[in-house]
């Protein structure tokens, strides 16, 4: 048994296990996904991942049922992302729990029953992409598809802690998935991290000629940084009372602030009055139009909940949706140029989580709730990426929403990922430091970093804004940087987490001329590093071109 | 009485001598005209210059009914569109006969009865802009502004024998314009020629954050050419019988490629299967929403058909409007690629004209007849402009529209100006004639072209293909262009029209090595123009980079 095979048989082995959570309507068969294991290429990028897809995207031979069995039918072919997942190397392991016709933020709408939260068993998984999200974070698989129309795909990725990638409309092909509102529906994606997310959305972004919502344009182009991040002041919004909620979004700001980065107060009521036209407004009939006259039927493993819903969208008229795209468009125009004065917006994904008993009670106004600001993405044409940060007082993750205008998205993952990055590091209360000369890997001092039991981040460059010298009469060699405003070059760092004692320590070694700053890298991200003081260039050697200390230390030796 | 006070003079007195022709609803008094006059800056660009405003367009102090008297209301400020022309300096005259709420193609639905042709006094004069099409026709004004939702621009253009642009959605503001579709409406420029469209475009297309309709992108660059110009078997396309209308488009296609350009034959079925969604679905219902309610108080000067089409808009659904969405988006995704093969498409203007009897007997029927071509420009987010060409056996001009995906504006105006200038042309039996020598303007053999009653056309460069030579030994001197596939310079060259047998005259005294051969102007028309053979080049002096031969003879004089 190779180690795919191994891998396949262990995750399949926890599914079974964790069949309890609810999170899967249809788990592959082991000896089926043992069999492909053979055929899978391990040259192909995504060699040896696992994915689920929620049950309203097709997979070859896998029914389809979008959580009502009686819907159900069997496609031939994949969508085209699913299609090019497995393309790309990854397997397949089911199709997964959601919110019936995707009509929910809770993850309690269907007739299997609730999903139940990764991390609390008495609160929502949040819908309705609920199994997708619980799947990825109870480590059944490596990464999942979703789909987001008013939320789905974000909301359960913060209630379980992971990236949820709410994609510009039409960037991902709806093909093969049945549609909530077609005009507004998205294909999202669940990982841990910001890293695996990029690889996918670059995998399955492709103009779709057979998906008439299909849309291409040149990704957004993004700067390093410092970015101006749209803010709302935390006591303007609402979290339903939930304090931990407000005191979740005030650290998000802090936090970006402590990164370098420029806020800015703005008022979000045009995005939030945007926002009650989806349930509020006529779009209620564009889900009539895809599953009405099935419900109709009156099938009896119709939630009531949905059908409610969308039977109720049959009765608005052509005037009023005439009207409402109007309101629409003028809200469009009210938002437009706010984007001239940010980079992106950052908002609380959700106001709070509930406990399955309160949605119980009451299920539309709490669902109604959970969408108050990720309703408005798709109708104002924004790209989003949910973001972890922090937990709400229930121990369920809270986090974050950061959005830009459409085919933003690449922009929106870099800014995601120094984000998270950087929260991952606070919550574990560590500091992150860049190391650029004898502290690197393989380097005399390296053991310094060992013994600190520092945790490689990565290794990357600087942003291009320094001069890079070899000190003189120091031994071993030794580098000096200095921050310039003009003709800097980036320089090979590798970053580092620590403890703070760890850290104070390690500062606490560094010998004149240098000493402990803050230094940008090029994706805008501000660590701790190495500086130099002026007097320490004195005599030095410039050497910014070649790079980085390994290049100097090739060049050195070989004199 | 200066010049201006006596061209109002005259124009005033010019329309109210034509009221039989019933193209204005309010014409300003000659005396606040007078006022006006004194107090524009003759310096600015439309200095001189009248125009016509269709009565649903705002003008600050005139009363905007849409041609319903009980509507009418007298607007403090003028639409964003009419003050960009009155701060060019141009001088509005008064407002215009059109369809009741430009809801119609005939220019016959009015209280104030029906618009006459300024052509064929039996047919129609085609609408909604009825009377500003035939204000400008019958020289009242310059120029003058109409709508465009469903083709309202561009078939009264056409029967007017004028250009007619309807221009990108959004390029110009719609603010102070009663909507029509609102989500569809343009407002458009009636002009007898391109250039002084161009002049006008130029002059009002500018995002207006106050209307929500508003967009702005750069326009679509073009090339010099050949074009790929998109044409639907004339035997495929509906005439409604009329023979003399489908000759006229077989004769534009005949007319583009003897200007050099490729025609690509299309399946035009999906345009015209989106023309049908515009009255046959849900978007009268945007109708209603606009004025639907103040119709449902049945003033007694409603227009009966107006009327029963409007308020049809009440009972459509919104299910059904999100399904028509739907359909239209699948019909753009169908359409899209088709532009990959063609720089724009061309087809009829209008399937026919019709008599006002025969519009009198189907009212309805015939006026959708007259949407065939233009009721999909909007829905499919399209430029257009509607150019001249021939007439119907009636009498009544005829024309055709060149069509291109949004901000492909400029580009449209471009290429109308190159047929529209050849049909002119054409249509007197002249030929197009470009000099570069000696027969400039001021120069020794400049007679000849007086002798042959030649009338200038316009001083215009070539395009960057050619070299430019000095003749050796050549009495008075002598220039030669060379046409070159690379490093091809362009070059100055005034051009004149001739009757064949004066062209054929002057082609007789050409001496060796000259003859004439056709040249390519900078803008793409191909006119008839010297070219020289190859060995009349052997010694010559290359003065390309002279650009003229007016600077060589400047050069030339001064040693």
């Amino acid at each position: 048994m190779n180690n795919l095979e191994s891998l396949l048989c262990e995750r399949h082995a926890r599914i079974v296990a964790d069949v309890g959570f609810n999170a899967w309507i249809h788990i592959a068969e082991l000896e089926d996904l043992l069999a492909l294991a053979g055929g899978v290429d391990p040259a192909l990028p995504l060699y040896g991942k696992t994915f689920a897809v929620k049950d309203n995207i097709d997979v070859a031979g896998m029914s389809t049922t979008a959580a009502c069995p009686s819907f159900a039918y069997t496609p031939d072919d994949s969508s085209p992302v699913v299609q090019a997942l497995l393309d790309a190397g990854a397997i397949c392991m089911g199709k997964t729990h959601m919110d019936q016709f995707a009509t929910g933020l809770v993850g309690t709408r269907s007739p299997h029953g609730s999903c139940r939260n990764a991390f609390c068993d008495d609160m929502i998984s949040g819908g309705s992409s609920s199994g997708s999200a619980v799947a990825v974070a109870l480590g059944h698989v490596d990464f999942a598809l979703g789909t987001d129309t008013a939320g789905s795909g974000r909301v359960p990725a913060t209630f379980q802690r992971l990236i949820g990638v709410k994609p510009t409309r039409g960037l991902l092909s709806t093909r093969g998935v049945v549609p909530a509102c077609a005009s507004l529906d998205c294909v999202s994606i669940f990982t841990p991290d910001t890293g695996l997310a990029e690889t996918i959305l670059d995998l399955v972004a492709h103009p779709d000629p057979g998906d008439p919502w299909s849309r291409s344009a040149p990704m957004t182009p993004s700067h390093a940084g410092p970015w101006r991040i749209g803010v709302a002041d935390p006591d303007t919004l609402f979290f339903d009372g939930d304090i931990s909620a407000r005191d979740a979004y005030a650290g998000a700001i802090a936090q970006w602030k402590t990164l370098g980065h420029e806020m800015v107060t703005i008022d979000i009521r045009p995005f939030l009055e945007a926002a009650q036209l989806l349930y509020g407004g006529p779009w209620v009939a564009e889900r009539y139009a895809a599953v009405g006259e099935f419900l109709e039927k009156g099938w009896d493993d119709l939630d009531p909940t949905v059908c409610k819903i969308i039977l109720g969208g049959k009765n608005h008229g052509a005037v009023e949706t005439f009207r409402a795209l109007e309101k629409l468009q003028g809200i469009r125009a009210e938002v437009a140029p706010l984007w001239d004065g940010m980079d992106m917006l950052m908002l609380p994904t959700v106001p709070t989580c509930y406990s399955l008993e309160a949605v119980r009670a009451d299920p539309i106004g709490l669902n109604s709730n959970l969408g108050t600001y990720t309703n408005f993405m798709n109708l104002l044409d924004l790209a989003a990426i949910a973001v972890p940060h922090g937990s709400f007082a229930s121990g369920v993750p809270c986090g974050v929403t950061l959005m830009a205008p459409a085919f933003g998205d690449a922009f929106l993952l870099r800014a995601a990922r120094v984000f998270h990055e950087d929260g991952k590091a606070e919550a574990r209360g560590m500091v992150r430091l860049a190391v650029l000369g004898a502290h690197l890997r393989g380097l005399p001092l390296h053991h310094q970093l060992e013994d600190a039991n520092a945790r490689f981040v990565r290794e990357v460059r600087t942003a291009p804004r320094y001069r890079f010298y070899a000190l003189p009469n120091s031994t071993p060699p030794k580098p000096g940087i200095v921050r310039v405003s003009e003709g800097g070059g980036s320089i090979w760092v590798e970053t580092y987490d620590l403890t703070p004692e760890a850290f104070g320590r390690f500062v606490a070694k560094i010998p004149h001329p240098l000493g402990i700053g803050t230094l940008e890298l090029e994706d805008g991200e501000w660590v701790k590093g190495f500086i130099c003081e002026p007097a320490g260039i004195e005599g030095a050697t410039d050497i910014t071109d070649l790079g980085g200390w390994r290049a100097f230390l090739a060049e050195f030796l070989r004199k």
